[in-house]
């Protein structure tokens, strides 16, 4: 038999980082007893809005199943336009490509900004699979510490000092980040874009959730700071606003850079699928978005506010939740008794109990976070979330017997 | 001004291979006056199944907008199963993964096995966005000499003897080749797996147009040859037996190797369009494609007899044309009196005229065959295609005024 390929990416890291995530999902669909999902980022179909879609996918005419401009149908650049200008600044036709969900546009991101054994900054914890992809490109990855305000930006200049060379791109969630749900304040935005330049670094904004904005006070862009600028490569998707098995998103990028990433897209696959581009297309011409989003805030609010009070009287001060203002996810890290939790061997048990969750090494480049985990907040009402954090107490009281957790009720 | 960031791939290749696609694209969206469309490999949208397409759309129920499984949804990896069953040899769920369309089973295939700097093996002339995957992933490219009956395998050692190292991938569209329309022999697949063995290097089959024989004999595919080859990387598509603008498609390869892929999917565009995808399982699951199929056959048989007799009739002996078995193209290569033809200086005369098609040096990681162009038959009737190539006539005449061609009509 002859030897497997040898990989364009370091293979254990990409095997762990699959692991991970697959034996949450994976081990979930094997799962027959009833569950509470915290795991996945996704609203729950309740949440989606169905029948617009259904009439967007019912009503559309010719030309719809041919090969579709690489670009984006014009259409829905178009209707990206509008969105933009209405809901940050106003951008052009010229720096938009449309991309296969949000994902593509991270892939576009790493394959034009990095070569291999570049050095890449990314938040400590983030987003799994930007990360991944930060590696199948060869790149370096290094974790910067991140708080309640997002990355610590003013520590990065000793990073790169430690590191000895300065980055190719720094990759930042700022808007109600994965996995910890924290937003990076104005300032730091300023600060980062300083170092930016003086780096000559490429900022890789992910921004799936800046529109689901339920608390708080808005936060100005890189885009409201800074218009245009050429080291700002915005990813952006109507996975988490609309719908995330359309698989529509966007970039919006210096345009020299735009022409480049058509390019890329056209050797990555060829055009993002039309239908449904021209299903989000209609759903934009419609109005639907708005009154969509503007009916999901104070759900995902309630939601959110809901677990962390679920939280606080199941785990009291032995686990320490973030707090965000939109979004999907809470970030918590097991304190105290709970300190020593280790999240990817409790969540065997948390599955047995009847709740998922994705455990914090998922979320890191070195598997460290051991005690920590993500937990979705969207998905789930305020009963199923008290119950999915009852479950998740009692598999932590089977892990750590003297922590003192409640095991009414026993394995459900 | 901050500079723009280098690319992770070579750059003046990238905007090579793009310009001259796009040169041919994008002038010919500019055009307002009726021209023929041999450039596109597309079948045109009177042979696309639009009312069954419509239908499984609009049947659609729950968990259709939702995140999808990264490997393909369930219900279509079953018909796939089926249909290459069927159609080859019977393969396993454990090899299969959906792709958004064939694009990005090369972009899989390319990511997975090869490292930088490793050589890379593909016809020549070759799909150029295959190439440019290969290119983006930063392998050295050698373009190997094909002839009617497809790659000429007898002359890989001399290659790689030259090259003085082994090759790590060989990239080949075995049946109808893109952009020739020629097909490998049995005794060719052979002996390539032979040497593929002996070098430990990837065979990634390209296969769009396999379902799409109109005459000649059907040929061994490697599956058939050798199945479950550890070595065959084999790329399947929807786009030119469906539609081209779902974006639906398929790797069968080894079960380690898919495992990978999965992971790397979940980095590139996390799953494909999952409406799209039930669409074609409703599609297969009607059994609307066999029938489909049959009604293209002829069609395409009698394009393509009338391509070759119209231009046997306008350009005699100074024009040589491949003779294709099935797919969608011609390859033409300019003789005698026309030996001196540009065809990419030529491209805009011919726009003029009314006629479009690809220039031979798209094709290749060289420039070279600039003497050669591709034709795509499937498109357009046989009063078009006569339409057409009397335009193609035209514009060579006024290329070469001395080579005898009719230039009756003038321009048009």
């Amino acid at each position: 038999m002859t030897p497997a390929p040898t990989l364009a990416f370091p293979r254990s890291q990409r095997q762990l980082l699959g692991s991970v995530i697959d034996s949450s999902t994976s081990l979930l669909a094997e799962q027959t007893h009833d569950i509470v999902r915290f795991a996945m980022g996704a609203p729950n179909e309740d949440l989606m809005p169905i029948a617009a879609l259904d009439d967007a996918f019912a009503s559309q005419r010719s030309g719809r199943f041919d090969y579709g401009d690489s670009a984006g149908e014009p259409r829905l650049r178009e209707q990206i336009l509008r969105l933009v200008g209405e809901t940050e600044v106003a951008t052009t036709d010229d720096r938009l490509l449309v991309t296969t969900g949000g994902m593509q546009g991270l892939d576009l991101a790493f394959k034009l900004c990095v070569d291999p054994g570049d050095l890449v900054i990314v938040e400590a914890p983030t987003y799994t699979n930007g990360n991944a992809t930060a590696l199948s490109y060869g790149a370096e990855v290094i974790g910067a510490p991140t708080d309640a305000h997002g990355l610590i930006v003013d520590g990065l200049p000793e990073i790169v000092a430690r590191a000895g060379r300065t980055p190719k791109a720094i990759y930042t969630i700022p808007n109600f980040q994965n996995p910890m749900g924290v937003t990076l304040t104005r300032e730091r935005r300023v600060r980062l874009l300083e170092l930016a330049e003086r780096w000559g670094a490429m900022i890789i904004e992910d921004d799936p959730y800046g529109l689901l904005r339920f608390g708080g006070e808005h936060v100005a862009s890189f885009a409201e700071i800074a218009p245009g600028h050429p080291l700002v490569f915005q990813v952006r998707t109507f996975s988490k606003t609309i719908a995330p098995g359309l698989r529509v998103g966007w970039i919006d990028v210096d345009p020299e850079l735009r022409q480049l990433a058509i390019s890329a897209k056209q050797a990555m696959d060829t055009c993002t699928g039309v239908p449904a581009q021209n299903a989000v297309a209609m759903f934009l011409e419609n109005g639907h978005l708005a009154p969509h989003i503007e009916r999901l805030k104070p759900i995902y609010r309630e939601r959110k506010i809901a677990m962390r009070r679920e939280l606080e009287r199941a785990f009291g001060d032995r686990a320490v939740a973030t707090d965000p203002d939109g979004g999907f996810f809470l970030w918590v890290t097991f304190a105290g008794a709970l300190e020593s939790i280790d999240t990817e061997a409790l969540f065997t048990d948390a599955l047995a109990e009847g709740v998922a969750y994705i455990p914090g090494p998922a979320f890191t480049t070195d598997g460290s976070m051991r005690n920590s985990l993500r937990l979705c907040f969207a998905t789930s009402s305020p009963e199923r979330i008290a119950e999915g954090v009852d479950r998740l107490a009692r598999a932590a009281a089977l892990a750590v017997p003297g922590a003192g957790l409640p095991t009414v009720g026993g394995s459900s």
